[in-house]
């Protein structure tokens, strides 16, 4: 359900209920330009008359604006997390999650209309992570935000976080970054690769504008969210979970068709991509994952410690999951020892991969409880 | 260069220099049938009088016959292993590497003609590891090789190195596993089914039946091939060579078009998949796949340790490359643990995963010249 709101109008603040708000048109960091930028967010809680109790939450990759239930009836990803009473309290703060601009969760991305009303498709501009940080400060300015209480995201929502702390300093009080790093590492772009290349492969893709062709690069996708899956999670969890079983009746072994029966990994896998490309766009799969790639918090800025540094004004919390393949903990220590306060970097413990971040966050309340949202 | 060898002449042998001989009509462990089989195979040394100095060397899923230099004027991928005062000592060693039935280089496989001429593609035969061992009995027949000196393999060579050793105990007297498992994992086959698919996508893959269509699924195998390589290697090592930098004077970052700029490890995969699609036929990377994921001692045997008994007679020797992360260490050790003798597992130390087994396979030989090849 989407409601749109007018700058100068009072909206009706309901929480975790998709809005929309035109931002106007933006020049992208790369170049490429849009003569008007919508932005999706969900909002929970009551900004306070300093506006000093706001936090923001960034989604990840294929993740979007319904962090919490609030007054919708759907669940929210990190329900555990954030809600009345909870670590990330809606009772205490006001909490906004943007759509990252290029998305497909109610802010514009390449299946939104141009002004003659075609879908933007091929033509949607590259898009960076500086672009969603300067899109969302957008969103801020019409929200009455002039500094956030708190940024907080995890694997690309911590690389968006951790580029507000340096981008808009000024703006963030505290910033949180969970299982994400400074720069995309060469395996984190070399599994964007593969996934970008499977749709463009698919016949389906037609270079990008597909929207009015009656189907979608659907398979292309899939095979894409299948390996990102697998990034997500541990090989002892899948070894665990499935070893070498097969698919219920299914019987994985002795047929020469190419479609024969699964093993069990692999009907979960094609779950979690029949999943996905139930409910994402695939052009908007490739722009935040050519965001994802092309994450660097030290482009242009003299490199790393000198962008680090800008952000010296900022209190940091960095967090890995131990298990974490994608996002190594490694990468997460070489983020904190590389920041002013040298902070620690807090642990979620879980078998299960990258994935931690989402499924274990709760592990973080009592670190977070007693900092950043004391 | 390929010489044809028939039953019954007296072959001039050379070192490294492919052979091929036919073993007739052949029924498939799942029940497919070929009227005649071809097995390609180089030899190197001499069979001794009483036939007990044969090693049979198992090639991985992308490999070839051609383990040593020899005659030939091409290096061989376990060239500082196998050949002449080598551990794998060709003075002493009457040394056969088949490729498997399947395959691409020398036995027939997909891109086979069958009696009509036409390739078989989509026709060919569900292949599984039993079916590489049963056809290279026939060919250890043709060799006059009743008992095998050791079988020695790695990665998808050292799972058909292990099914010998219990398809055939009576055959094999010694037996090395290299960086393989019992049954195939969990992961591996969530990796299978993505690369299956990603060629399957290709619209020059028309289904397996494109060899007279004047183009092949070269995009789709490409994509295999970047998934697999990725696999092969280790996340530190790809981060350590490549990092985040583009790849020469290619900009990455900021293009908006398809076809951007590269960064280093994009380009390095681009070349690893250039490499293997001009060498590889599509319809055999699925067919060899398919047996990989579909590898499990276990089966119809009565269970692992019902099919690991079979092979009480055999000496096994275990080794795994402590870096690897496709065929995890702990697989190679539930197997040792698992054989009768309960060997010890040999490590390769190398920082750069899975494909150490070919990279420093000389780490292992002290320890195999004091025991498999003393």
């Amino acid at each position: 359900m989407t409601e749109q709101v007018r700058t100068g109008s009072t909206p009706v603040i309901r929480d975790g209920i998709l809005k929309c708000v035109p931002i106007g048109g933006y020049r992208f960091e790369t170049g490429g330009w849009l003569p008007e930028v919508m932005m999706g967010y969900e909002t929970w809680g009551t900004l306070n008359a300093e506006a000093s109790n706001a936090v923001l939450l960034l989604h990840a990759l294929t993740g979007d604006t319904h962090v919490s239930r609030g007054d919708s009836r759907e669940d929210g990803w990190w329900d555990g997390f954030v809600g009345p009473g909870k670590t990330i309290d809606t009772d205490r703060f006001f909490v906004v999650a943007p759509n990252m601009v290029g998305g497909c969760y109610g802010s514009t991305g390449p299946a939104s209309p141009d002004p003659d009303g075609r879908p933007w498709g091929s033509r949607f501009p590259f898009t960076a992570v500086r672009d969603s940080v300067r899109t969302e400060a957008r969103l801020a300015d019409f929200l009455g935000i002039t500094r956030w209480h708190a940024v907080v995201g995890g694997s690309l929502g911590g690389a968006r976080a951790l580029e507000w702390a340096i981008e808009f300093p000024e703006r963030v009080a505290r910033c949180a970054v969970i299982a994400a790093t400074a720069v995309a590492s060469a395996e984190q772009v070399a599994f964007g690769q593969i996934q970008t290349q499977a749709i463009r492969l698919d016949p389906a893709f037609r270079g990008g504008d597909y929207y009015t062709e009656g189907s979608a690069p659907v398979e292309g996708l899939g095979i894409a969210r299948r390996l990102a899956h697998i990034t997500y999670r541990s090989e002892p969890e899948l070894e665990i979970r499935f070893g070498h079983e097969g698919q219920g009746d299914e019987d994985p072994f002795g047929s020469s068709d190419a479609v024969r029966g699964r093993y069990q990994v692999e009907s979960y896998l094609d779950h979690q991509a029949g999943k996905l490309v139930g409910r994402f766009d695939a052009n908007s799969y490739i722009v935040l994952t050519e965001a994802l790639v092309g994450h660097d918090v030290g482009r242009g800025r003299g490199g790393l410690e000198a962008a680090l540094a800008r952000a010296g004004s900022v209190e940091f919390f960095v967090a890995a999951v131990d298990s974490d393949r994608l996002y190594v903990p490694g990468q997460s220590e070489r983020l904190a020892a590389a920041l002013a306060g040298k902070p620690q970097v807090h642990y979620i413990h879980s078998p299960i991969g990258h994935d931690g971040f989402l499924t274990d966050i709760e592990q973080l309340n009592q670190v977070l409880r007693a900092g950043l949202f004391a």
